[in-house]
Formats: C-alpha cells, structure tokens, sequence
C-alpha cells in the first residue's frame, strides 16, 4: 500500500437543496478528497485551512487517520455560499471569500515530496503546477479543475494537463476546455497532449474512460433521493487515488475499478448534506456498493 | 425463433442537422424499429403508408424480409420536417402534415393476432390500445411513446402503460410523464402500474433498466460523429423487439441483452443520415459493437 497525497483546499460552506439547508460545515474539493481517499489508503492533505476552522474539524481527519501536517493554519478560512435547483444537476455560487486562500503556498511537506499517488483537486491550476514540480518520483498525478480556471487560466490549466497521467473532468468542463460537445472528440483531444487516461464525470449518466486505444463506460448509481451533491466530484477523486495508491496500480484496468470505487464513494456522499455521510462510511459500506455496480452492468 | 410485430407510422422526412440535410427520405417509427427488428427476427410492420410513397420504399421493407400485409395503402403519406441544433441532443419539428396518419385504423391483418412479440413504436396511444385489444395471445409487448402524446393524452397513455409488459421512453418523457427529475424514482412508479419493466434511454448517456427488484445500466456507444440522431430511439425500440423474438425470451437477462442490441443498433443509426445506415446494416456488424460493449463494460 503506498500512501495517497491530495491537494486542494479546505473551506467552511453554506449550502442550499430543495432537502434542506447547512451552514458554516466543513468543505472545499480536499477535505472531501482526502476523507474518501482515507477509506482506501493512508492519506495525506495538502490545504489551506483558516484559524477560524473549527478545531473538531481537524480532529475529524485524524479520527480518519488522515495526515494533516500538510494544513497551512492561517488567515480566515476560504468561504463558499451556494445552491442547487430542482434538477440537482449543478451548484449555483451565490457569494465566495477568498480569504486565506489567496496566500496559499501550496509548499509540501518535505517527506510528500517522494509521494507516488497524488490527486490535485480542484484549485488554482498555478498552484497544480506549483506542487507537480515539487515533486520527485511521483508514478501517477491525477488532477481535477472547474469552469472558473477553464474560463480565466486555460492556459495554466492546459499547462498541467501536460504533465500528470490522468484528467478527471466533468461534462460541462470538457466540453468548454475542448470546445465540443462530443465528448469522445474532446477526451481524444486531451490524450494528445499527454496524460495516459481522461476520466469524464457525468453525475448521475455515471463515468467514462478514455486511454489511447481503449474505452470504459461505469454506470451510475440509481439514488433516489439526492439530498446534497456538494463534493461528489471531490470524492469520485479522492477515493479513486485512494485506491490506486492501496493497490500501487495504475493500469487501466486498476484505472476501471478506481473509477467504480470513486462512483460508489461519491453516490454515498449525495446521500447527505456535506460531509455528513462520508465521516462515517466504511470500506464495508463501499465494497458492497462497488458489487452492486458489478450486478447492474451485467449482461 | 419467434416472428416480431411493429406498430407505428411511415413518414416522408425532411432533417437538418449540422452535418448536412436529405429531403423525402422515407422515416416514421416504424420504418426505422422495423428496419432494426429485421436484423434479428422475422418481422411485420403495421402502419399507414401514403400512395404517394415511393415504389422503392416499399420494396426496401421487401428486401429485408419484412412483412407489409400490415401497411394500409392509402392518402397522403405523413410528412415530418425538422432540424437538430449543434448539441444534437433532440429534435425541433418544424412542421408536420398529418395526412393519411388521421385515418389510420390500425386493424391487424389476421395472422398478426397470435403474435406474441409486439413492439408499439410512437403512435397515437388510442391505437396502441386498440392494436393491444386485437392480441389473442401477447407474451410480450413494448410500447414507446412521446412528449405530444404525454402531454395531450396522459391518461391514453396510462392506460396503454397498465397493459404491457415494458415501457420504453427516453429521460425527458419519464420526467414529464411520471413528474419528478429523478428517474429512478420515476421509473418504480411506473412499475407500480403493471409493467414488469421499464427502459429510460438517455441518449448519449445510454439506457437503463428497471424491474422490480433489479437494475441494469447499458452504457451509450462512444460516437464521434453523429451525423442525424432521427429513429435511434426507434431502432432502439425494433431491435430489442426483434433480438428477444428471435430468442423467444423476456427474462431479466434476456432483456438486458435487448437493450444492448438495441444501443448497438442505434448507433449505427446515429452515423448517417436517415435509414441509410440501417438498410446495409448487418447482424455481424452488430454482433461486432455487441462485443464493444462487453468491453467497455468490463472492471
């Protein structure tokens, strides 16, 4: 088992579903990221993480075992205000604060700096790039990123596309960053600038997989009630690095399971608002939901 | 192997897509679901067919081993014009003329009455009715329906629905029909009113499967280029039809099997215009993106 790294940020969130209301809970893509992950794999997280964060919120990443000397403790906690319509299909922001995470540094851990596993969950994509060249021996990095980069820094974003082995994106973003609507079009486009696998998230249409010459479909998870689908992407990440990094795999067909594992871990995080669900979910719990996977794509 | 009986209408269509247009190439639902069904099974077809409709429409039908006792010769052949934006992902009509569509009867030629697979392709649900009346002995009927008839017959609709064994409709039309986004909680009321089970074609997306204790998720084909989306839904509806005739199987895992014959075939349908792909389509090429499918499915 080798040890998963996730950068990304951590963030105090308010958030509004048709199901109900939170506020002032624990977020940001790496707490979620790096919660997932730790069902999998020794976990390290890589954040911003303000002063004003509450103290139960740390203590939850060690209850998970979760290695957190890589939290920068300064400033004011980054804060996001947001909301999902009816469909659920998309996170509408109503208010960001910025606060610490305009300084962060990103700078890792001087023993993270020989990970193998990492994810770069979704952030500044100068700052993706900022820990890739820390880096010394890393075997598979894994990034993430959101319309925001794809619409202001694409060509940061394009810049740390070249240098890890896998993308993971979800429909809305691949279609901009590629310009097309025809997602196959667009992941080919992206192998061709170097990453060996672009993964492309469909929310409740499931996950593709693209690699130079081969093709995987999983599907999703058929909930019926979605109550908060607030980092769902985030742990679709994490728990795929997670279990990549448990298994010291990276072939595709390791690729194909991490991404039923990410599925499963992330259709439990819609289950409840937040974090809520993900604090307490097993290995158990998840292997369970990756078998049913395994029975709804039998034919 | 058991004979295959498609309902629906013939059509003259005009389309526009991004990728070019064609102009009173022959169309209507049951022209594309019994194109697809003949791949598989012995078919008939029953639908209005204008006298204006070209002599080589009808010997195409002729060619491909379908049955045209069903077709009543008579009027104006239906006309159907309409258009695809550059996402493809549905059709705006720009015009219809309904023509001899209005007075068609939909009376079975004898033999048709002990059919036992039938496949209700999108007609005026009062007609799918009374074609259900006419079956001394169905062991299996599908039906497909759309938005128009949802929207102006509901109740026609759940009537036919209480009296079939599977429902086909596509994401939008469960949606309206059953009055929630989230399908799967649309899709077990459906089961609730009688049918054994339901299909949700989404598209790009793929299909699912619901029953009442199982769930099943096909994956959709990953095209680059769609060049006119018109009749994959029903290519979709004839090919499942015809593939469990052949087998003379409704099981659970019979049908699974349909629904990804059905996607296979639909794809092909997906890549030119028309019925073109359809009318040379072979049952080696399809058996070939069956095993496609197996592939991108497997983890």
């Amino acid at each position: 088992m080798k040890r998963a790294i996730i950068v990304g940020v951590t963030a105090l969130d308010k958030i509004e579903t048709p199901f109900g209301s939170v506020q002032n809970v624990l977020g940001g893509s790496a707490t979620y990221a790096a919660l997932a992950s730790s069902i999998f794999s020794k976990t390290g997280i890589v954040a911003p993480a303000g002063e004003d964060l509450p103290e139960e919120h740390l203590e939850l990443f060690s209850e998970r075992g979760i290695d957190i000397s890589g939290l920068e403790r300064s400033g004011k906690a980054f804060r996001w205000e947001g909301f999902y319509e009816f469909d659920m299909n998309e996170a509408k922001t109503l208010r960001t604060e910025l606060n610490n995470l305009s300084t962060f540094q990103a700078n890792l851990p001087e023993d993270y700096k020989n990970a193998e596993y990492v994810f770069l969950g979704n952030i500044d994509p100068k700052l993706q790039l900022k820990v890739i060249s820390q880096l010394r021996m890393p075997k598979f990095i894994a990034m993430d990123t959101m319309n925001f980069w794809i619409e202001h820094q694409k060509s940061d974003v394009l810049e740390a596309i070249k240098k890890v082995q896998l993308v993971v994106l979800n429909d809305g973003e691949t279609r901009m960053l590629f310009e097309t609507v025809n997602l196959t079009k667009a992941a080919k486009e992206c192998l061709t600038l170097g990453p060996e696998a672009v993964i492309i998230k469909k929310g409740e249409h499931g996950a593709l997989l693209y690699t130079k010459d081969k093709h995987f479909s999983a599907p999703g998870y058929p909930l019926e009630v979605i109550k908060d689908p607030t980092g769902c992407g985030d742990s679709f990440g994490g728990a795929l690095i997670g279990y990549l990094a448990s298994s010291n795999d990276s072939s595709d067909t390791a690729i194909r399971r991490a991404i039923v594992y990410g599925s499963a871990v992330a259709s439990f995080t819609a289950e409840d608002f937040g974090t809520s669900r993900l604090r307490t979910l097993t290995r158990e719990e998840v292997e369970k939901r990756f078998r049913e996977f395994r029975e709804m794509r039998e034919f």
